[in-house]
């Protein structure tokens, strides 16, 4: 049947402790029985002149072919000139969304509870377009771009995304009392889709207030999308309000259902090969590629034994305040596998 | 004495619940025996052409000509194109600074403790430019504008404010690795004012993980200073962690020690006219203008007394989940003054 069709995924281990979470997640697989081919990319160490990045082709190429894949934390050697490689990654696979579910652990206690929100970012222009340029000496201009097109198919995502998985409430963020124009076209769009989705409640908050309001009533919100810098913002935010990035999946996605999902937390260089690290957010965002493409009970075994283990609170890694290693926490996720 | 000099500052109190809390610190000023003359000021209901507001020439020289003033919340009238209130008496008196302390008040109890820090935010320019236009249709550009006048100025003000009350660290809040060049600029004055303040330690926060931090660890923070807005959505945060932005008060700062202290909550007109209203942001911000001019031992009577009564709790307002008027809780901290 489906469930033991095999299935090729591209993995990007990454840097630092990239490659000890990557190992736990290919190991709870192969535990719970996935029949993944994992396609594995490394970042190279010289750059390669068509991308601007040390992202090569193949390494793009090897998304494009599988239409999914996973993603470790990766460090962009600094001051060298060169694209970021998350920047190169979304630029040039056009990842137009990036999706983070944003719940409570069970048993793990932050001062947040029953959080459940999903925050949905445009991630491919805003604040991010790369253009600025010094007018006279001592005067910059930074320009935001907003269109039609990326707010158009970011709200309609939004939107889908809220009933395919049963939500009822979309809030679009923005700042259009100041930035009339950008952010009024984003609105304009959110509206427009909205019209379409008459069963997904759908109300407009202001950034300052909607950061406001997740810090002192988090739970009053279902799905939020917004722009992209709003979205770097606010989901580094929500991340905060239950435990950090070390907790929190994240997927990228673009079109004809192209998928990247990533763990967005830094490379740890401290405890990078000791198997101290967590693969909590890479488990988690490895279940997000899993249900995008339609595994969800694999999807759910994983996110269960994951949560179930954490809630447990015996096989807990240094970053949550235990003295479990890598191995030990793995191992334990694979004893509650079903 | 000193003590007993009379001085004037203007007062606008504003629009909705704005009148009966302006009422409230003219009350408590006078029980406390501060010898304040006030110029009250009314905002128009028709717009002045020479400030393209409702905002008129009568209303900022009062300002001018006082060097300090207490503003209650304003309504904006939508969708006619006039500019904000708010941001026109920025613009027009140059009100380079928005300080916010924000520190938990004792016995008022939030999911925090121990908040004491202070968001130093620039206040004419970034993403408040104004500039923004369609370049073809569905495409729009805004542009964030960011100065060496308006960093330097804004980074200078915030060491010094740091020294000036005892403060060890200023964080400065960016998004440099993206806007390299805009934020970049912001980061290289900030950089250049912290090596004439070597007293102060100084740290450079990305302004997604700011975000994160604050709402995990807050306490690592004392002042944090950052462009426009970034400045708008983390002060609204930073309330958010305390209470909100009916107990936060707020100041700004323009050149030759002009400064407009403010209540940044709305008007309520669901409450107003009813005696409901919370007068704590007006009455805290009035307590910084106090400050402001040298006058601390009448800021400090008046800070203690309204903290001392919401810490009891006997007598609080609706917004606080308890039973009192605005005259019941003003009444009750004029009898904690000295
Ligand atoms: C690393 C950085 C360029 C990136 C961003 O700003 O988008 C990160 O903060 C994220 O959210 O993935
Ligand atoms: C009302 C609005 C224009 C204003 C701003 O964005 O600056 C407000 O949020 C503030 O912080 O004073």
């Amino acid at each position: 049947g489906y469930a033991s069709k095999t299935f090729e995924a591209t993995l990007f281990p990454g840097d630092g402790i990239g490659p000890e979470i990557a190992a736990a997640v290919k190991e709870i697989f192969q535990a719970a029985r996935i029949p993944a081919v994992w396609d594995e990319q490394h970042i190279g160490k010289t750059p390669d002149p068509r991308t601007n990045s040390m992202v090569t082709r193949e390494n793009l190429d090897s998304v494009l072919k599988h239409k999914i894949g996973l993603k470790g934390p990766m460090t962009t050697p600094i001051g060298k000139g060169f694209r970021s490689l998350n920047l190169t990654l979304r630029k040039e696979l056009d990842l137009y969304a990036n999706v983070r579910p944003c719940f409570n652990i069970p048993g793990y206690k932050t001062r947040y509870d029953g959080i459940n929100l999903v925050t949905v970012r445009e991630n491919t222009e805003g604040e991010y377009s790369g253009l600025e340029h010094e007018v006279v000496p001592g005067v910059v201009e930074s320009l935001k771009v907003i269109t039609r097109k990326a707010s158009s198919r970011i709200a309609e995502f939004a939107f889908a995304y809220a009933r395919e998985n049963g939500r009822q409430k979309v809030s679009a963020v923005h700042k259009a009392n100041i930035m009339k124009k950008a952010d009024g076209l984003f609105l304009e769009c959110c509206r427009e889709a909205a019209t379409r989705y008459p069963d997904i409640k759908y109300e407009e908050v202001i950034v300052d207030n909607a950061c406001m309001q997740l810090v002192s009533n988090p739970t009053q919100f279902d799905v939020l999308v917004m722009p992209n810098l709003y979205g770097d913002i606010i989901s580094d935010l929500c991340a905060g309000l239950v435990g950090g990035l070390g907790l929190t999946p994240s997927m990228n996605i673009g079109l004809n259902g192209l998928a990247l999902a990533e763990a967005v937390h830094g490379t740890a260089p401290d405890i990078a090969g000791k198997n101290k690290a967590n693969p909590t957010a890479l488990l988690l965002s490895s279940c997000m590629m899993l249900r995008h493409i339609g595994r969800k009970d694999d999807a759910e075994n994983i996110q269960n034994a994951v949560i179930s283990v954490i809630a447990e609170g015996k096989w807990r890694t240094a970053d949550l305040g235990g003295a479990a290693t890598t191995s030990d926490f793995t191992k334990a996720i694979i004893d509650k596998l079903d």
